[in-house]
């Protein structure tokens, strides 16, 4: 099977081989000393010397650490949302208490740099910002360096960052960029199966932990620095997800950051042509188009479900769908993680067979 | 490895080589067939027709969903505690801003189901009695079908019930003693590696979520109901666990609960014996004895933490330790999930061995 959707995404045998291992005791040596090795990994990989807090939990958990762990009931902060996942930010900063204004972008478009600049400076009682730095929704990639910058300008405002799609696979240097709390999951770029998400945070956000009046509990960052300390997790982790980071950061640090965005950027290039060949229409903003994902208009005519189908049921090629408003409008292909340049030209090899099957021409389209 | 500390318990081989699957589209319908499979079998180990939510996260997770999904901040609530598992319930709800009053008892003690009426009786405010099944850090299994009883007695206060490590072990009939919520955790009973918690939720549980005020977002479970429904989770789960829990799930009802519970008690009792044959004393009032994890005093003169590192470095035999103010008075044999009887008496052995290199004399005690 193909699968190629943005995330969980395929796992390396290896990976996989360590994922079933036996159980090991979660407070003994062995535990201790793979969580020292996943801890100095996963900073690598952030490109920070920030505490990194290991979750188990899937990619919303680390979300919701990032509000619950930064902010107090009635702080005042700005959710920049241009998708599903920047909606869902906002919508777990507005649970937890928090005075939200949402600057929403049109689905497929980026967030402007230079607008939230403008909304920082129009009103100064702003604690945060929330963004999405990869939007898995629209196969947009906001630019972060510029909205960091943006943000920087304004003094001591938090920047909490989603960066779950996106980290891991396309350059997001935590530390030069000056990000307070960054989100992602093991189930994306990471190459693992999901269960394991993480939460970076700056000396600001640790500051901003000690004043945070939200209640958390479970997802407590702080509880995570403090056990780590002595080899430990605060509650019982997901073990054998563990194992599996474990030997997917050794894999990713053999190939070398560079490379692997490279890697990344080499499949979404033949995501993005292997669509307009078929003459297909790309849904997000070019300028912002993300590496980790594309999502591609479903021609006219065309049932978008139908077509996941019949590429899932005939040609083995697993696809996600659009959500939302999206669902049949779009389909999205997952190009992250375990990924060679052969997946995705046999993702586009399939859509092209599958898609005269149901009424529409790619060579005439092309052609035209 | 012996491992046989109270969870994560040792796998199967067929759970492990379940564990190690590829990944699937954790949307599409391979894993909606097994999410139903799954939920299936999980409300017949509940027994029960409640709805159950599956999460993904440790069992602290599980214990904070019981709370935020049924109570609001100021609810007057008692909190019975018989050690470190009850203290940490107790402390989400306070977290939560719950109005908690604590029946705290002696480590090592099981809570008197009289003691719980008269405290209902004496204060008509109460809203939610929380309580654990099997306190894991004293080896002390609460009478909860008495507990129950006495609650009911009192009209629609909810009982949240911490069952992480005895639901799948011992008898724990959810319907016929009409618990509201009870939170169980696959790495338990269920022989499956951490990652997937449970949670019931009876109609009067559901009631009480509908006017809870507590926020919640990657713990709700009206979220995961409504996602059951088709066939999918809110968040990202642990494929790779639901795998494990599957196939865990097949074996458990072949084997059946009945046999189940009785294998249990019988590697209790050895573990038992085995430890009075030694001339160790129990910790726990007996009876309330637990039948999956027991605790034994480490004797006089023996330093606990060096009796578990020669246990575990010289005798390949992992035990528990004392948690808290028990840290090296105790030791803590897990005897639950994928347990045989000759597992136990191996573990009698290797501590028999081990004790006179620690200047205890077996033998010796036994025989005074």
């Amino acid at each position: 099977m193909n699968l190629r959707i943005p995330g969980p995404t395929p796992c390396p045998p290896e990976v996989l081989e360590a994922v079933g291992r036996q159980m090991i005791n979660h407070r003994g040596p062995e535990f201790a000393e793979m969580l020292a090795r996943v801890d100095k990994g996963v900073k690598h990989v952030y490109q920070t010397k920030n505490d990194v807090a290991l979750l188990t939990s899937g990619g919303t958990g680390a979300m919701e650490a990032l509000v619950v762990n930064t902010l107090s009931p009635g702080d005042h902060v700005l959710a920049v949302s241009i998708g599903a996942f920047g909606d869902r930010l906002a919508s777990i900063a507005e649970t937890y208490g928090a005075d939200v204004v949402r600057m929403k972008l049109d689905w497929g478009k980026g967030a402007d740099a230079a607008e939230i600049d403008k909304a920082l400076a129009a009103d100064s009682k702003f604690k945060a910002v929330l963004v999405t730095h990869n939007e898995t929704s629209t196969g947009v990639c906001n630019d972060l360096e510029s909205i960091a910058k943006a943000v920087r300008k304004h003094g001591d405002i938090l920047l909490l960052v989603d960066a779950v799609s996106s980290l891991s696979s396309v350059p997001l240097p935590v530390d030069k960029w000056d990000l307070d709390a960054v989100a992602s999951g093991c189930q994306k770029g990471w190459m693992v199966p999901p269960g394991i998400t993480m939460v970076s945070m700056s000396a600001r956000a640790w500051k901003a932990y000690e004043q945070s009046k939200m209640p958390r509990f479970y997802f407590d960052v702080g509880r995570a620095r403090d056990f780590a300390k002595r080899g430990q997790t605060p509650w019982t982790p997901a073990v054998s997800i563990f194992y599996g980071l474990d030997v997917a950061l050794g894999i990713l640090l053999k190939e070398g950051l560079e490379s692997i965005y490279a890697r990344h950027e080499r499949c979404a290039s033949l995501a993005r042509n292997g669509a307009k060949s078929l003459g297909l229409q790309l849904f997000a903003d070019q300028r912002y188009a993300s590496n980790t994902v594309t999502a591609v208009k479903v021609p006219e005519g065309v049932d978008g479900k139908e077509l996941t189908k019949v590429l899932r049921e005939e040609y083995d090629t697993v696809l996600g769908g659009g959500q939302q408003h999206l669902a049949g409008k779009i389909f999205r292909i997952g190009h992250l993680g375990y990924v060679q340049e052969a997946d995705i030209e046999a993702v586009t090899e399939a859509v092209g067979k599958a898609l005269p099957r149901l009424g529409f021409s790619p060579s005439r389209a092309a052609a035209s």
